[in-house]
């Protein structure tokens, strides 16, 4: 037998994980619905020139088909596949590495369809070429909430997003949140205030703060950029000032830096924390503004967010977006956007790697049928018709052996309870407390205790 | 604006086919659990070598990376970009055409980790470079549910899959399904019987029969084979017996071929024929035995599978599968499973494509909270969040206007409630009745009828 081994950055979960992950991305769609976001999904793969004019600092993966269309089955000669790569790389279509981009395309291409602002979530697979590190994958879930208006789209989404994305995450099984807010007008406007000629340069050192440290950060401020060093050093103290209340404001405007960019990225953070005062305050999940984020070379214009799970920081964002007033192209008008997404896979690979989440059941059976002999397996399928027929998952053990081994094999895989056939009669015995007794199969319900899917937590 | 086009062969719904294809998803996934199959997921990507292996037929979609690692977001030169290629395809990675052979993969992979027989359940988008054609697409979504064991699988699966199958697609809101049910060994030992040298080839050549006709089938396999005209008729005269009783197994014993394989085939066929007498005989969506469903080049050893919506025969099989015992390879012991797969994609986009589904709203929001002024943002948030509290999905209006402009966008979107903010009372309004009164928020609820999503059915 071929040795097969998992494939490097890309996940799979045993079938206890995939209940606890159905059950959180339930737990999502179903608060996304409550909050008015409708569903969509797009397709997987986009024309390269719709990924490329955003994401070209990501790892794309591109598409080729293995064989031509007029050759259905053949192996490709090795003088005809690069002239093969060669038109398939112009047909140009690529796997799509975030949610966003694809939005904003199929916002673009139905907007005479949809009704605006258009609120909408998205739970999908996205692909990276990543480097090889822990939490880092190349196909992983995200799940996203973004709404885009029309002309506008008022600042109160910029407050509401921050307040939903932390009431959905504090629902979860999984640690508390630190959510971390900035507004790409503040750095911008800071950058050009300082007479920076290169805001976007300088923007995307400082987020590199956190990986490479303060010196390292100057001193590519100072040798890349040519700035003096008291500018580089302006800088610095920006990314340095966080809190969780508007003396941080101050402390911004105390650095002296005088730009109407900058004060328009002042007032807008302003209105989101008065917004969120209640989890400003917040001791356990809570919003804290730091000027150290950046969210890359994304296309971010405004409103900037970036998670933490507390005390797992290392793991890095757990969830991001922000605002991007340019991504959608409307045309003669705005299509002005914002969202969130919550990189779920992340955060389970995590948990699960480290034994944080246990989930107990690696079955959603409730009952298992069990089989007396050969001729009794229409007899047990008929039981096992009727509890399903009233909702309840049971199935019939598979083949007839001792009843013990039976039992065991209910009580490997989670099963709670087992049914056993008796001239005619029904008895269904518990297997946590031995309790067994004659029972009528259509009104007997398994304890609430045994419903849904139970996730232990360990942190 | 640059214009956007659709991307051909690869799907995408409007929020309102999106909500009834989810409902559909979720009644899939609530079937199948309660009749005992778990989740899982495998990656989107397979090694070459394991793709390869058992879908030789398949256009397969192989992945590269745009980018390589040492050279983060620069842009290929023309001429790396041959070697580059060359690396990848070594890598050999490529999408996956079904889950079938991924989910074999991953039994083999996980086996010392899962209990035996192992009933899984999996729904996912699949790829293939097919070419251009009605239901024909790229990318889409199989439901599949399959069962492994270890050493051997009883035949009662055969039978109790077909009638899962049946009872789980009469609950869509889809057409009456006809299931096509036979055996390959039915058809192996036939051709065997017959002293056909490669009953593999013959098998690809009647798999045309419905496609090509009769003359073309009896052509070919004259030619192509070699056999005598008398022996390629007899081929033919298999293929064309179908029917829904035990007789249909009297008429392929009357064309007088003895073999071995063949009478094992057809008493398996009437196991499955038994067990299933219900649907048999059913005027609805029934089953039926019919000895010219192959199912191509594909790894099925016994019973294979093939439904047809009633009416509209002519976009292909919606749902197929059948007994595989030699995928899973177990090493010392054999790992035989059986499964059938439920292309939803193919049938939802026949269905809206031909006005034959519709859903009323595009939204899954039940109050939409009318704004009255700019400082009323948020009280109107605030009672939204009361709603939301309560499970009622709730949206605030995105800007002060005119009450009656607001109401049009609440009923444009099918959202059933407005309600009013009336210092510091509330007052929501039915839209469809006019009906409006003061409530509670902490106790009013939304009439019924409008919870969940309803599907209208135009066939």
């Amino acid at each position: 037998m071929a040795k097969i081994r998992p494939v490097s950055g890309f996940p799979e979960w045993l079938p206890a994980q995939r209940l606890a992950e159905l059950k959180i991305l339930d737990q999502l769609r179903s608060a996304f619905e409550t909050y008015g976001f409708a569903p969509i999904e797009t397709r997987s793969i986009e024309p390269l020139s719709v990924l490329l004019k955003k994401g070209d600092d990501k790892e794309i993966y591109v598409l080729k088909r293995l064989h031509e269309p007029d050759q259905d089955g053949a192996q490709d000669g090795a003088e005809s596949r690069n002239e093969k790569n060669r038109k398939n790389s112009e047909e140009g279509l690529g796997l799509h590495f975030d949610l966003t981009v694809p939005f904003a395309r199929y916002v673009q291409e139905f907007q005479n369809e949809l009704a605006f602002p258009f609120k909408r979530y998205q739970i999908q697979k996205v692909w990276r070429g990543e480097r090889k590190q822990e939490g880092r994958y190349r196909e992983f879930y995200q799940c996203d909430i973004d709404v885009i208006g029309v002309g506008q789209l008022p600042l109160y989404y910029d407050a509401e997003f921050a307040r939903l994305l932390l009431e959905v995450m504090l629902k979860l099984p999984i640690p508390s949140i630190c959510l971390k807010i900035n507004n790409r007008k503040v750095l911008q406007g800071f950058y050009q205030g300082l007479g920076i000629q290169d805001p976007s340069a300088a923007l995307r050192i400082l987020d590199k703060l956190a990986k490479i440290g303060e010196q390292a950060v100057l001193q590519q401020l100072t040798d890349e950029l040519s700035l003096p060093s008291a500018t580089a050093e302006q800088c610095l103290r920006l990314a340095k000032i966080r809190g969780r209340d508007l003396s941080t404001l101050e402390l911004v405007r105390d650095l002296g830096i005088q730009n109407p960019i900058l004060e328009e990225g002042l007032s807008e953070l302003e209105y989101v924390m008065n917004f969120n005062a209640e989890f400003m305050s917040s001791e356990d999940s809570y919003i804290e503004v730091d000027f150290s984020i950046a969210r890359g070379l994304d296309y971010y214009t405004g409103t900037v967010y970036e998670g933490y799970m507390l005390g797992h920081e290392h793991i890095g964002a757990v969830c991001s977006g922000g605002r991007y007033d340019n991504l959608c192209d409307g045309g003669k008008q705005k299509m002005p956007g914002l969202g969130v997404s919550i990189g779920i896979t992340r955060v389970l690979g995590y948990l699960f790697g480290h034994d944080l989440l246990e989930v107990k059941s690696a079955s959603p059976v409730k009952v298992l049928v069990i089989l007396n002999d050969e001729d009794g397996r229409l007899a047990a399928f008929n039981v096992a018709q009727k509890l399903r027929g009233r909702g309840i998952a049971t199935d019939v053990y598979h083949m007839p052996q001792q009843f013990g081994k039976q039992m065991k094999a209910a009580e490997k895989r989670g099963i709670p309870y087992v049914c056993f056939i008796m001239d005619g009669s029904y008895q269904i015995k518990e297997l946590a407390t031995g309790m067994q007794s004659e029972v009528d199969l259509e009104i007997w319900q398994p304890k609430a205790e045994y419903l849904g899917i139970s996730i232990l937590r360990r942190f």
